[in-house]
């Protein structure tokens, strides 16, 4: 895979020139949803390139990240006289970054796209790695490709104007890449206060998170194995996530990816003994900042069930991605249903449900 | 890019065999069309993989290589359990290995799949090379990855059983990789009886074909250089499809090749000194065994229109592979309007319109 470049700036303007100054192409277009093209867009509009761009638009949120969405951003392309020679700038959070990095991949076969995250999380996360794609028969990103954007420009300009719930879920990918890191970047992490909203303290910490995310992407950029060990946290999230929106209460995925770092935390106690104490310093720091997950017994299954039909499961098993400790990452852990039932009773008591 | 495995076999059962008994996946997935599906299958059923897949049909025709047809596609293989480590075979013609190669790329970011043309056209052209996809908003292929099967079966097993018209329609791509190699090449095709039938001797000349075009592919495989010179008849050819699929009266691909192919010959001429004695062999052999593609002076118009459209268009321009002679290739020629429509005069002479 190309080497994937990534610029970390809060002159967002000077870097999309500086990007596109040496590339060719025969027209651009620009992806957002509905608010990127209204509070980003227009901070973006000095700029040249922008200012010649197509404006290419979806609607917000995790429910436009469907089939429909991406066949008018398609048509919307062809329409306004894109050839395999456009180039496509992605600006939004994860659902423009997914969908719109999965459309320019299919246009004509594939044409070059760049990621400008606006979020927390897709920073972290959905801009960096190449996953694109969008949920299909209610399941997420049941579609898509492997394809990075040529460019990635990270940064905290747009983050600082974000609700403080964008910001806490994007901080839990980061905690995630810590507790994979090891200890000092976890702590370094739990020491940070998210309510702060100091922009170069937080763009400091996330070129770290990102590299530790980038780094991991570089030696397996398909997922055969240890990229898998960015699925700590999601197997339950997934599923939270899923059954929330199967209850008409979706969730934020950034807080599902919180409470299922607990379950996770949980899970590598029982199976790989990783310190208690260190459950308890991650449980409380979710319940503070991310509220609880909840849910009985009665759903327990219904759970499961979601787990079974995750893209890591092979034969219907549950796997799970756990840790000896922060920095010890054990991939492609088979988890019992009963475990994976004696972890949600531990996730409960300590949530306090 | 993998090496793609090629075999030439009319043992289509043994060569799966051979095939997937090294590989693991917990599900297979067989793709036709309904044509395949009751004339090809049967053929097969006592292969077994084969009698312990699912299969996935769609309607057949160009027409349902279709968005609604992908959709379908990956709802079938969801359904049926598919995970990231199933497998998918595409037994059918350049629809459906076009379309399933595209609904294995992109089900849960791209399961492997194997490709089994059954027509010519598919053997020679569609089933080799990566080139997957779909037809959207009236235009051929808009819509698609390069992705390569790991594995492709070339046979004239079943071709023996198509109308003559299939097995002309593959013979016009045959003759375009001739007429790629060098004079000797289009020789011992322009000698070949193609109504003789004979299978053998049909599965030779077909596996020198392949070999031409599977060299190209390996030269570029994302279709930077040197691989346009397979749209030789390509440009004129495809603007012949989308015409008669506007009129209501579709074309198979390869007449349309076929035609294109006078075409390009005639370009070739008025731009590159191709010698005219062979304008006038290459315009008998396809009038006698195509019949000619009828247009008159009020639609030049709406066909330079279309080849405008044309992928390899980067400015709307109009884009050509052109020849000096046999063997002597040259990509990326930009054909004035003006001498597009000299080609269009000179072509409905030769084809006596």
């Amino acid at each position: 895979m190309q080497h994937q470049n990534i610029l970390f700036t809060n002159n967002v303007s000077d870097a999309i020139t500086s990007i596109l100054k040496d590339k060719k192409f025969n027209r651009l277009f620009v992806i957002t949803d509905s608010n990127t093209r209204q509070h980003v867009l227009p901070l973006l509009a000095d700029n040249s390139f922008i200012a010649e761009a197509v404006n290419v638009n979806i609607e917000p949120g995790d429910i436009h990240k469907n089939l429909d969405s991406l066949a008018s951003v398609w048509q919307q392309i062809g329409e306004a006289g894109g050839t395999r020679h456009s180039m496509v700038i992605n600006l939004g959070g994860g659902v423009v970054t997914d969908l719109g990095g999965f459309a320019a991949s299919t246009f004509k076969r594939g044409i070059p796209f760049i990621n400008i995250p606006t979020t927390l999380l897709s920073a972290v996360d959905a801009a960096i790695g190449g996953k694109t794609g969008i949920n299909f028969r209610g399941l997420k990103n049941e579609i898509g490709v492997f394809n990075e954007a040529s460019d990635v420009i990270i940064s905290t300009a747009f983050i600082a104007t974000l609700p403080i719930e964008e910001v806490k879920s994007g901080y839990a990918e980061m905690l995630k890449h810590g507790l994979l890191k090891g200890q000092s970047a976890f702590d370094k992490l739990l020491n940070y206060d998210i309510t702060s909203g100091d922009p170069d303290h937080l763009l400091t910490l996330l070129q770290e998170s990102v590299e530790i995310k980038a780094d991991v992407v570089r030696q397996d950029p398909h997922e055969h194995g240890i990229r898998r060990a960015l699925n700590l946290g999601h197997t339950a999230g997934h599923a939270f996530e899923s059954y929330a929106m199967q209850r008409n209460a979706p969730i934020a995925h950034g807080y599902a990816v919180a409470w299922g770092l607990v379950i996770d935390a949980v899970l590598s106690h029982i199976v790989c003994h990783f310190d208690s104490k260190l459950i308890y310093r991650i449980a409380d720091y979710v319940l503070k900042n991310y509220g609880a997950f909840h849910f009985t017994c009665d759903d327990y299954d219904a759970l499961l069930e979601l787990m079974r039909h995750d893209k890591k499961s092979q034969h219907g098993e549950i796997n799970c991605t756990l840790l000896g400790a922060p920095g010890d990452i054990r991939i492609d852990c088979e988890i019992a249903p009963d475990t994976m039932k004696e972890a949600f009773d531990l996730y409960r008591d300590l949530m306090h449900i």
